[in-house]
């Protein structure tokens, strides 16, 4: 390599502070300079390789990333890291292993779950690693329906005990990361039954493989569930399946913090309210819309590096002699339509998980003093976001793949593998649609409860729905040129005329059917879309809320401002139907959006390099040779592609075999 | 497995004659016999077998590719198929190699641009596969951009050669398939240079391998480019590299049908008309549209089956005691409303690829006579409906998948490996974004040639353009109740008026810029919309216009329209503001069509597994689990499952080295 910044000159063009930008981005400087430090720690540690992790087959991998996760453990405990900078660690090492699932999964399950004794006596053992745990919950016949579980916990007054057992090949534990090969223990979700009487599905801690010598105990059959999307992606971790045969368990592995069984089998609840479940649920989701934002920065970051340094075409005098200099991908008008509005949702995400977060934090305090009335708004927030936002983002992905050419196709450009690891967001936690229709629900309850005519005071992100009547009646846009779509209120209230319409519309058409539910089933397409536009008005006045915070840096605030009109107006452009249908937009507002977003292009272009430079990734992070630093794009490619074990040999293995006899006409003699 | 089969239930709702689709579906019923005799002759051949793929290593998969590439050949040569039945039997066995390339590129550039002699030289030899060819256009650095290429062939009258040479790094030929590590041959794109001077891009049959030992001739290098998307997908196939050093090879390897270069070295053009060569691309990015539709059919066919077959949720009073039957997702409006468009649009690019493989036809005929007038027509159509039916393929796959929940994500499901396969399409033989700029420059060069006011004949798809005045002035939908969206006529409508209202506004902007080429690259994201439009209302009028010819079998027919409506107004809903926005539909038609769709899914519903049944696939040819026949899904899941290599062994292969010093404390000592 040549050592020079190919990107210098586009570095040179950006009008804002980029290293305060990084600050900003990270949420503090506290967390930029934790992140900072654990980057690269790992990326200067040469067991943290990258390099080969495509080609390598399924055992190969599999070992190696249990090498890596040894590794990263053994640093952990040498260098004293706090559980903070541990997580910072397994996150830059990336590449998904039990660990993932041990500390963000069983952990908190026992956390959130078990009784004081039972935390005392599992979580020491969990955080030494002395146990690894999974978190068992779907099966193959069961995933969306949590209460169609069908793997049984039959407790025995005799031998006070659970009985865990599969009845049919679909109760099979289907998808637990670390099961396959590896977890020690698990918290299996089952129906609790005591005296034949079932009371749903609960959590039971079961030890699944002996500690002495690694083997499944008696009556459980464990295996791996086989390949998945992608080389590597989640093929480095052994999602499993597990099948009980009559595995009996102490009755004090079954988590007791809400529910209990007696000694004599009476099945009761504690004083600690179940509504504990659902905060637990919003804590996962929120940090899933971080990461959606985390692997679409990633994304963009290596498009938008790729685009700046690719050349394609030119003036129409240099085409011909090939030798005058070709424009930048970059500049093209269609190239920065697709990008841009994705850099733009980078930033929305991060800034929408940073307020999920303190959403999370306030309802903890909430929930921790008995009040439970924020809790289904907080819910229908965490579950439309996690929904819109990895959608988005795995899209994104695709889009900056695609943004990338035929290169982008190469795994040395890194994409394929993050949109095969970042996918399955769209699907676990929550599978998208079944959230948005969540949302949905939650929606008509609320507009049910409003009392008819006048505005109602709500809370929330649900407050606009409050003003019904101001939005159904009154309210027209005032856009008359495209400089008014630079007004964040204008936008707001667009977004909110455009959601409360399409939600009215959804209520009013609902009454139609008799039977409710029918209803609901029957308009469940347009309830979805009413929901999809609730959310993003939460993305983009989140956006303008964090524009009103005081902002370090010069230019910063400026460059964060173009973002949010460029995340807004995108929107509108790309969602013109629902605002021109529900009368919030004319055409020719419309229209103006889409003129003012072209000019905000032009805005973002010179500091596009910067804007993604702020996402602080290092090389070894990204693992593009496309999105690399310093641009050296074209010699990296060639350099990755002689790695292949393909080029380990001039002519190839089974030349002899099946290339010979072909050539020679000898084929029909041959054995194949 | 039970051999029942479980969507006999399904099947026996189907209202019409699923043989008979069968034939419709096929083109023909030679079409049918040919193409199902073979699919047999392959499923039942176990050295065909698919198993395995996925956890190859990057050289085992090379290596087995390989083997069944050869081992088709011996069995095409063997049973003396003729080239269509190889054609079919390549296709068949599903998997990437060299052969693809041969004959799909190699052989057809020397046909279309060799001459006579040429063609008698080389084809003898390629059709034995006594030699074996790639197509080597595109470089590191240089793809859409053809015009741009680096390499050069510099004449040498002194020898009588040409000098093939690589100046520079980037003028490394990059991604031609089978080029790595098995062609001994390539056709390579070059500038040509006489004299010193620059001739452009011309082809050149190029010798990279010896036939002795299969070594690289000398100044050549030539490699693998690494791995690509997926597991297996296109890793099968050895896309490579070559870079050459002054290579020397004769004069009349220069492929001379339409310009020749003379022992002089005088470079002249011949009586062959140059536009044959844009007859060529026409010819494959027809085939492109109609493998777009089998790979879209192919997810179809799997996300349908298993959504019949999938439960989850139910009616409420089922739900606790999980002993009810629960709902088949197929039923919920929300899968419907994703697969049932896709369904459709299978049926749609089906039917246009098609017409296409017509249009081509026509097209040869015309040129060979000396008439190029349809000439730009047929580019813009092909050029379009290549980019239109990929981009919505490759979606459509993506979306099939998720619809097939947590389980599409496993490699066993098939979905994501067909998704990596096909996804190049986007990019490979023109960019689909580059290809609609190019329709969207043809409109605008239509528009600019009508006189002002007043109707013109126009000829072809853009016959509609002729009657701007109409469209402009006079036309306004006349939908009022929903059953109004039943006639072909006022879709057809809609849509000429959505894409003419659409074209003629970037028209007028264009007049705006006093340089038209800025006009053109500042508007081009509109220009794109427009081209996109034009594409759609091609798809839907060739969908009109297959339902007016003779049809057989019961109820065949009746279901065709209900999925050219279904395909229609889908499009309509999704782009709801362009209609509005245009004023070609007012919000009350626009949501008119929406509740009509509603109605055109319950339709579908009874019939979908007969429409996708109709397909003809094998459960060979699907590799899918999730999609087999006979809908016994989960024990085969479990039985794939079992076949990991992970599961080799009951405790992983590492756990003495990275699991148990682990658990047991010992980690800090331990070597890893």
């Amino acid at each position: 390599m040549d050592g020079s910044d190919h990107l210098a000159h586009e570095r040179s063009k950006a009008q804002f502070d980029v290293e305060k930008m990084k600050i900003v981005w990270a949420g503090s400087l506290y967390a930029f300079q934790v992140s900072n430090r654990i980057a690269r720690l790992v990326a200067g540690d040469p067991a943290f390789t990258k390099e080969n992790r495509a080609v390598l087959s399924r055992r190969e991998l599999f070992k190696n990333t249990l090498r890596k996760a040894a590794h990263a453990w053994k640093r952990i405990t040498e260098l004293g890291l706090s559980e903070e900078e541990a997580s910072w660690l397994r996150f830059y090492v990336d590449e998904l292993s039990y660990a993932y699932v041990h500390w963000g999964m069983f952990v908190p399950a026992i956390k959130g779950s078990g009784t004081e004794d039972q935390q005392n006596k599992w979580l020491p053992l969990a955080t030494n690693m002395q146990i690894i745990g999974t978190y068992a919950q779907t099966e193959l016949g069961h995933g969306s329906n949590v209460r169609g579980l069908e793997t049984t916990a039959n407790f025995d007054p005799k031998t006070d005990e659970f009985i865990i057992h599969s009845p049919t090949l679909t109760s099979s534990k289907w998808w637990p990361g670390g099961l396959g090969k590896i977890a020690t223990h698990a918290v299996v979700y089952a129906r609790l039954i005591t005296d034949g009487q079932d009371h749903g599905v609960h959590g039971f801690i079961v030890q699944l493989r002996s500690l002495d010598d690694h083997l499944p105990l008696p009556g459980i059959t464990v295996g791996d569930i086989g390949m998945k999307f992608g080389s590597g992606a989640f093929n480095s971790i052994d999602n499993g399946f597990v099948r009980f045969d009559h595995v009996h368990i102490p009755r004090n592995q079954m988590l007791m913090r809400v529910s209990q069984v007696t000694r004599e089998g009476k099945y009761v609840h504690s004083i600690v309210p179940r509504q504990l479940v659902y905060g637990a649920m919003v804590y996962v989701r929120q940090i899933i819309v971080v990461d959606a934002s985390i692997a679409l920065s990633r994304a963009v970051c290596i498009a938008a590096r790729y685009s700046a340094v690719r050349r394609q075409f030119g003036s129409e005098n240099h085409e011909i002699s090939g030798t005058g200099v070709e424009t930048q991908v970059i500049d093209y008008k269609t190239q920065q339509s697709r990008l841009f509005p994705l850099l733009a949702s980078a930033y929305a995400f991060r800034f929408v998980g940073e307020w999920l977060k303190w959403l999370y934090t306030d309802l903890t305090q909430k929930l921790e003093a008995n009040d439970f009335s924020t809790l289904p708004e907080a819910h229908a927030c965490t579950a439309g976001l996690k929904s819109l936002t990895t959608s988005a983002a795995a899209d994104g992905i695709e889009e900056c793949r695609k943004l990338c050419g035929g290169h982008g196709y190469l795994t040395s450009s890194g994409l394929p593998e993050l949109y095969a690891v970042f996918v399955p967001a769209c699907t676990y936690e929550g599978d998208n649609i079944v959230l948005l229709l969540q949302v949905a629900r939650f929606l008509m309850k609320t507009i049910s409860k409003l009392p008819s005519g006048g505005n109602y005071k709500l809370s929330g992100a649900t407050a606009y729905i409050g003003h019904m009547e101001h939005y159904l009646i009154k309210y027209s846009c005032n856009v008359q040129k495209a400089e008014d779509w630079l007004k964040p209120n204008t936008i707001l209230e667009a977004f909110e005329a455009r959601a409360i319409r399409m939600c009215f519309a959804c209520a009013q058409n609902l009454t139609k059917f008799a039977d409710q539910s029918e209803g609901f089933s029957e308009l469940s397409t347009d309830l979805v879309e009413a929901a999809i536009a609730h959310c993003q008005l939460i993305v983009v006045s989140k956006f303008i809320k964090k524009l009103q915070q005081n902002i370090e840096g010069n230019g910063v605030k400026q460059q964060l401002e173009t973002l949010c009109y460029l995340y807004a107006l995108h929107l509108i452009h790309k969602n013109s139907g629902d605002f021109l249908s529900t009368g919030s937009l004319n055409p020719k507002q419309a229209s103006l959006a889409n003129d003012q977003l072209r000019s905000l292009y032009a805005k973002v272009r010179p500091n596009v390099i910067g804007l993604v430079d702020a996402f602080n990734y290092s090389d070894h992070f990204l693992g593009s040779v496309l999105g690399c630093y310093d641009g050296n794009v074209y010699p990296k490619l060639y350099e990755e592609a002689c790695k292949d074990p393909l080029n380990d040999s001039v002519v190839a293995d089974a030349y002899g075999e099946y290339i010979q006899p072909l050539l020679n006409q000898q084929l029909l003699n041959a054995r194949l």
